[in-house]
C-alpha cells in the first residue's frame, strides 16, 4: 500500500485511506450532476480527490472520518496533485485496518505518555497536591489518550496534549535540578494541570478539533481547571484557603502570563513564572518542529506559523553561501 | 462640635475626631524631638495636624484609626489649613461617640442595603440560582455591612460595595423592563455575585482598604467568586455542567469585559453583556458623583479621576459665558 | 402570501418580495447565457434566488430595491435553501403593496419615534439648549423618519437611528431620576444630538446604508454635529463661548469616549460620562437583541457580532445540563 | 549687567531680572521665619535664588512675573549655582527695562512673523479660502504676537506659535514647488489654520502657558478651529457644504493624523497628508534645536525630550574617536 | 499603437504589450480545455485578457514578463473591460520594442538619478563619510539603476529607489538651509544610505518585487546597511568607534523611528530626527501622488492606501458644492 | 567582623565595609554644618549611615566605592535601621581586605564561568562558527570576568553576564538533547553571542552599571554584536553572505523577539526561536531567585519586580492555611 506522501502523477494505485473531508458538489453541466469533493489522508499526509457520477446510495454510504479502500489515478491539476477515484468502498472489519493508523499522532504511544504522567503524579511528595492532581487526571484520563493540545496552534494531533505534558515534565525536572529553590511538587502539578481541562474545552475526534464546547467558550479551560481544583479539594477535605490549593489554582490561572492572553492573574510565585516559560519554550519549539516535519526537505522555508508572529522558519545550512 | 469641613483659621475648637493617620517624626533641632504628624478626619472631610512634644506614653497611647478628643487651633501653613493640637486624649466609652460616625459611608444605612440585596436574592424565581446566590451572600454577609467596593477607584467607603450592588439592582430592574428578552434571574444574580468576593480579595477596616489578601493577589476576586459558585453547587447538589452554573460563572468571569481588564472570557450571553455595561455605568457615574461631592462648590473642576482616563470633571453652568 | 422565513423545500409559491440585490451573471456554457443572481427579502428575512434565461428587456426592467411579484420553487442547494424563479414581474400600483412592508424596521412606528424625540426636545427647560436641539433636529427631521443608526454595527434598519435615540431617552430619564445631580437638560440634549449628523454622514435607502458621504468621510458625524451646534448658536444669537454651547459640543465630541474610537476629547462633564455609557449600554444590548432575533430559536449560538469583540451570543437555558 | 548664563561662583553682581517664580517658605528654626524661594531669569537662562528675612511688606511687594533689581552673590549649593540675594527692589519705569527683554522668544520679531503670516494669507488665490483664513487670523491676531505653540512640547516661548507657522510656510512653499499637484492655497491655509485656536485653548503670559482654558479642555483647539471655519463661512456667506469648507475643516481636523493623537478623522486629501508631515518635521526639529540651544556646548547630551520618545539628543562630533 | 489606458469597448486593436501575468486555466466543459488568463500592461496601465484554445506549444512559448504582439477585441465583462485575444505572438528583435518602454518607471531617467546621487555623495566634505558612502553605493550601483523602493508601499516601480533618494536629497538640502545647525554631510549620507541595502533585501525584475531574499528576511535592510558601514570602515581603515561611523550607523538603524516599525534604536541625533521625517514626508506624498496618477481623473476617490492608515484620497475641488 | 545582614539595634560594632554611596549634605541649623549621608554595604546587604561633623579633609578623603573601616552604633530611625558612624578611616593595603569581598557577585567564580564559556566555544564543531565566536569573546574577555548582565533587570551583579551565559548553556545543552533537530553549534554560539556586546553598551564598575556608553545608546548591544560578527568574518575571510554569518547575525538580532523589545527582525530559524525562550526562561527565573534571596525569609512577599509585570513574588508554604 502506497503512502500518500509517496504518490506522484501519473501513478495508478489501490489502498486504504481515511476520508478526512467529503462534500457533495454539483457540476456546471445541464442537468447538474453530483460528485464528491474529497480529502484523502493517511499518517504521512493528505491529497484532494474527486469521485464523479455519485449515486444516491453513495451519498448515504460515504461520510467524513470513515476508512475506505480506493482505486485511483494521480493527476496534476493546476500544478498540484489530485486523485481521480475510479472505485471506492468502505473498509470492513475483515480488512484489518484501524483508524488510528491513518492519522497524525504523537511520536510516543499514548499509553506510554499517560503512564509517564500518572507515574510523575504519583511521585509528588505532598499528599494534598498528589490527591488533587490525581483527581483532575481522573476526570480526563480517557481523553488524555487521544486529545490534541490545541485546535491548530501546536501539538494539534492525536495524543498531542499528553505528549506536550510529558515533554514539559522532562524540562521541568531539568529546571528543578538547575534551580533547587523551586518546589518540584508544584512544578510537576502545574505542568500536569495547566491544560488539563482542554479535553472538556474542545470537541475532538482522532486528534482533530472540530469545535469548542459550550463550557469551553463560556468558561474556558483555565477557569475550568481552577474549578476542578476547588472540586477536588472539597471532595477530599483539603482546605480551600490553604497555600496548596491557592498555589495550584494560581499556577493554572496565571500560566498564560498576561490578561490579553487569557490569564486573569499574572505569575506571582516562582513556580508560576517557571511554568509559563517552560510551557512557552515547549509549545514554540514544537510549532517549529511540526512545521519543519511537514515541509519537504528541499524547501528552505516552512509555511508561516501563526504562533510565531506569523513568520516562516528557514532551514539554516552552514554550507550555503560559502 | 464643629465639622472638619467647617473649620477655618484661626478657629479654636474642641471636638471628637478620628485619628486616620499618625506618624511619629523628629524635629531637625539638636537634640531631635519627637512629634506627631497626624491626619484628623470626620465624615465631612479631613485636615493635617501636628502635636508637638510627644511623650513616650503618647507614642503607645495614640494609634491610627482611634477616636480622640482634641483641643486645637486652626492655622494656615503654606496656603493650607493645619491644626496645631494643644490637648489630646483618647475617646472613652462614656463619651458616647462611635467610630462609624466619623467615616465616610454610603448614603443609605448598611443594614438597609444588605436587606435589599437579600430581598432581591430571595425574589429570584429559579431555585438553583436562588440557592447559589444565597450561599455566596452567606460567605460575606457580615463584611457586606461595611466593605468598600474598591481600594480607591469607586465606592471607596463604608458599605460602598453594598451600595454599588443596590444601585446596580435598580438599573438592572429598569433594563429588564425595557428589554424583556433578558432573563431577570440571571441579571439579579449577576449583579449580586459580580463583586461578591471583593471582601475576601481586600483587607479593609471602616471602609478603608489597607491591602490585598494573599488569595486576592494570587487568584483575584473574579476567579474566587467563580470557585464559590462551584462550591455552592457541590454543597447543594446542583449539576456543575448545568446552564445555571455555567451561566452564573460566565457572568462573574466576563464582567470586566476584556482580558486586559482581568476577565478570562468575554461576555457571550445577553445577560453578561448587560451586566458589564450596568456595572460600568454605575461605577463611572459614582466616580463622578464622589469627585463632585468632595470638591468645594466654588471650584469649577474636580481633581483628576484615574478611572476616567485621568480626566477632571467640569461643573457645567448654563449661566456662564452668556 | 408566504413569509420568507416560512418557506421550505420543495414549496411552490407566489408572492410579492423586495429585490434586495440583483446581479447579472453569465453561465459557463458556450455561448454563455445571462442569468440573474438575486436576493429576495421581506421583513422576515431573505433568500438567494436564480432567474435563468434573462432577456435584454429583463435587464432593463429589474433593478435592486424594487418590488416584484414572483412565482417560484424552493430548492436545496449545498445544504441551503434557494429559490428557482419561474415567473417574475414588477409590482404595480394596483397591487397595493408598499416597499416599507418588505424591509426590516424598528418595532415602533417612525412617526411615533420622531414624535417622542421632538416632544422630549420641547420639554427641555433651558431655552438656549432647547433652541439648539430644535435647530439640529430640523436639519434631519425627514431623514430621522427612516435612517438606520449605523451601516452594520447596530440598529442597522429602517428608522433605527430614531429608535436608538428613543430607547436612550428612556434610559436617560431613569438615570436622571436615580442620580439627581445630573442636569436633565444636557442629558436629553446629548442623547438627541450625539448621532444627529449620522443621516448626513451616510447615504441610506430604506434603512440600508450603501456608502458614506464625502463630508461623512472628511469630517465625520461627530465634528459635523459640533459644527451644527455652532451654526445653531450663530443663527439664534446664542453666545459661542457660553457653557451651554461648550457643554453641548463637549457631549457630542466626547461621546465615543476615546481618541481611537473617534472622539477628539474625552468626557469631562458628568453628563458626558453618563451619555457615553447610556449609548454603549443601549447599542450593545440592541446588537445582542438583533442577533438573537435573526437566529432561529433552535440555534443555541448567534453569528459572531463585530461590536462585541467578535463573540457570538449563547442562549442560556436554565433547564440544560441538569 | 551680567547675563544669567554668565554668572559663576563666587560673583557679586547687580542687575535687573525677571522673578519667574516666587514661593514663600518657612525655615525649620523655632520660631520659623519666612524666606523667598525664587527663580530669577533673563533671556539667557535662569537660576534659583534665596532671599532671607522676608518682611510682611516684601510678601505683598514681590510677585511672580515681575521685574526686579537685585544685588546678590553667586554660591554653590550641592553642586549647583544658587544666588543669595542681598538686596532687592521692584523695577520702576525710570529703570527703562522691559519685560520682553527678559524672556525667551522666537529669533524673529513677532511683528515680522505676523506680517509674513498675513502676507501669505493675502496671497491665497481662492477668494473663499482667503476670506476664511483672514477671518480666523482676525480672531487671534493680537495673541499671535506673543503666544507659544505649546505648553512644553515645542516652540514653548514668546511668539513661538507664529514662528512655527512661518517656518512651516517656508517648508510648505518648497514642497509645493517640488510637487506641483498639491494645491498651494490649501497648503498655505492648512498651515495657518492648523493651530490657530491654540491661543484660545491655552492661557499664556509672556510666552509661558500656565493652564488650559475651559474650551481648551472641553473642545480642544482642533475642534475649536473647525468651528471657527464654520463661523467664518456663515458670516461670509460661503456654502458650508462646499469643498472649500470641507477641505479646510478636514485639514484642521486631521492634522494630528491619528485618533489617539487627537484627530477625529485621518488625512484623506493630498494636502492633509502634506500638512501633517510638514508640521511633524518642523515641530520635531525645533524640539531638537531648542534642546541643543539650552544645553551647554560642553555637554554631549541634551536633557531627554518628551516629544522624541523621551530620548536625549547627542551632539555628533566627527572628530571623536578617530 | 494604442495605450492600454485609451482602450474602450468594443475597440479592435493591434499592438505590443507586456505579458505581466499569465496563468493556464481549464474551462468547465467536458473535456476541459486549456486557456490563458492573462494580464497585459504597458506604462499607462493594465487590462485582463483571455486567450482561448491554447496549444501545447503556446504553453511553452508564452511566459510572464515577456513582450508580445496582440490582436484583440475589447469587451465588457461584469462591468469591467477585458480583452479577447484573437492572435498573439512573441515580440522579436526586429520589432524594435524594448521591455522598459512597457513598465511604470520614475519620471526621471535612471542614469540621471544615479548621477545626482553620486554627485551629492562626492560633495560631502568629510572624507571618512564620503568614503563610506561611496563604498556602499558601489555595492548596489547597478541595481540602483532599476530597483523600486518597496514591494508595494511606495515608489514601487522601475528606479523608484533612486528617485526616492533624489527627492529626499532636495528636501534635505532645503532643510539644511533652513536649519544651519544640522550637519549637511550627515544629512546627505543618511539620505543616501538609509535604504541602500534594499536592493539586496528584495528580489526585483523591471521594478517589480517578486520576493524578499534570505538575508532580507533574516537580517533586514536596516541591519544589512549597518553592516556595510562596518565593512566600509574596516576596508578603508576608519575607526569603528569614531563618531563618524557611529553617527552613520545610527542614522540607518534609527530611520524607521520606532521598534515596532523595525528600528532597533530611536533617533538620538539631530540629523537622525531630520532623516526620519524627511523620509516620511517624501514617502507618504509619493504614495498620494502615485494613487492619484493611477486613478481616472473622473473618479473623486483613489483606492485605499495601506501606508496611509488604509484611507483613500479625495480630490478636493474648490468649485464643488458652491 | 559582623555582616551587614546580621546587625541589629543597638549593636556597637567595628568592621570593614564598602562606601557604596556618599553624599555631602548640610544640616538645617544656623550655620549649616556638613555631614555625610552614606550607604554602607558588604556582600550580605546594605544599610544607611550618617557621619556628622565632617571636616574639609574628610570630604576629600572619602569617596564612593572605596573600602573603609568603621566604628558605629546601630539605631532605629523611623522603623528602619541606620548606622551612626563614630569613627571612620580608609582601608589600607595592610588591612588585607579586597573590594570584591564586599560586593554581590555570581555564586560561581568568574574565572570558572569564563573557562566554561571558552570551553564550550571551543567545542563548536563548525570551524567558521567557532572562529567567529572566539573572535567576539576576545573583544570582551576581560570584562566578562566582572560585568553584570543588565543595569537592574536581572543578573545585575559582579560577573552576572558570564553567569547568565553559563546557565543558558546548561539549558541549551538539555534542549538540544531533547530536540535533536536543533543545530547545537548555533545554539551554543547564539547563547554566547546574544549579549556579548553588553560590556561595551554599559559602563560598569564592580558589577554595578553607572551609565550606558555612547555606542550603547546610539547603536545598542544587539546591532553592535551583529557588527562584530561582520568584523570577525572579514578578519577571518569568512563569506559575509554565508548561512553561517547570516544565521549568527539572525540569532543576535532576533533574540529580543519583538520590535518593541528591540529586535529589528523576529526569530525565523529553529535555533533563534529556541534562543529567545532559553534566554527568557533563565532571565525571568534569575529575577525571581535574586528577589527571594534578598528578601528576609520571614517576609512572604518580595519587592515588586519590574521585569515580571511589576508583580511581587509570594513564597508558597504548603503548610499555610491547612
Amino acid at each position: 500500500m502506497t503512502l500518500i506522501r509517496q504518490l506522484s502523477a501519473p501513478d495508478e494505485f489501490v489502498g486504504f485511506y481515511l476520508l478526512k473531508e467529503l462534500e457533495v458538489k454539483q457540476t456546471n453541466s445541464t442537468p447538474a450532476k453530483d460528485y464528491f469533493d474529497i480529502v484523502l489522508c493517511d499518517a504521512s499526509g493528505q491529497l484532494p480527490a474527486k469521485y464523479w457520477d455519485v449515486t444516491v446510495t453513495d451519498k448515504e454510504t460515504f461520510l467524513p472520518m470513515g476508512l475506505v479502500k480506493v482505486q485511483g489515478i494521480v493527476q496534476t491539476y493546476r500544478d498540484r496533485l489530485q486523485v481521480k477515484i475510479m472505485r471506492i468502498r468502505k473498509a470492513v472489519e475483515a480488512d484489518g485496518v484501524s483508524l488510528t493508523d491513518f492519522i497524525r499522532s504523537a511520536p510516543i504511544r499514548p499509553i506510554d505518555l499517560v503512564h509517564t504522567i500518572k507515574q510523575t503524579a504519583g511521585s509528588i511528595d505532598d499528599p494534598d497536591i498528589r490527591t488533587i492532581v490525581a483527581y483532575c487526571i481522573g476526570k480526563v484520563e480517557e481523553k488524555l489518550m487521544h486529545y490534541p493540545a490545541a485546535k491548530t496552534h501546536h501539538h494539534a494531533y492525536f495524543a498531542g496534549l499528553a505528549y506536550h505534558i510529558v515533554r514539559m515534565l522532562e524540562l521541568g525536572e531539568f529546571v528543578c535540578r538547575q534551580r533547587p529553590f523551586l518546589q518540584a511538587d508544584f512544578i510537576k502539578a502545574g505542568i500536569i494541570l495547566h491544560d488539563i481541562a482542554k479535553p472538556e474545552e474542545m470537541i475532538a475526534q482522532l486528534g482533530i478539533v472540530t469545535d469548542y464546547s459550550v463550557p469551553g467558550k463560556l468558561i474556558g479551560h483555565i477557569s475550568m481547571a481552577s474549578s476542578w481544583i476547588t472540586e477536588a479539594a472539597i471532595r477530599s477535605g483539603i482546605g480551600l484557603e490553604s497555600d496548596t490549593v491557592l498555589g495550584l489554582q494560581h499556577l493554572v490561572l496565571s500560566h498564560h502570563n498576561l490578561g490579553e492572553w487569557g490569564s486573569p492573574v499574572q505569575p506571582q510565585t516562582a513556580e508560576a513564572v517557571a511554568l509559563h516559560h517552560i510551557d512557552a519554550l515547549d509549545a514554540k519549539l514544537q510549532m517549529v518542529e511540526d512545521a519543519l516535519d511537514t515541509t519537504p526537505e528541499t524547501e528552505p522555508w516552512t509555511q508561516t506559523i501563526r504562533g510565531l508572529e506569523n513568520k516562516a522558519i528557514y532551514r539554516l545550512n552552514p554550507g550555503n553561501g560559502q
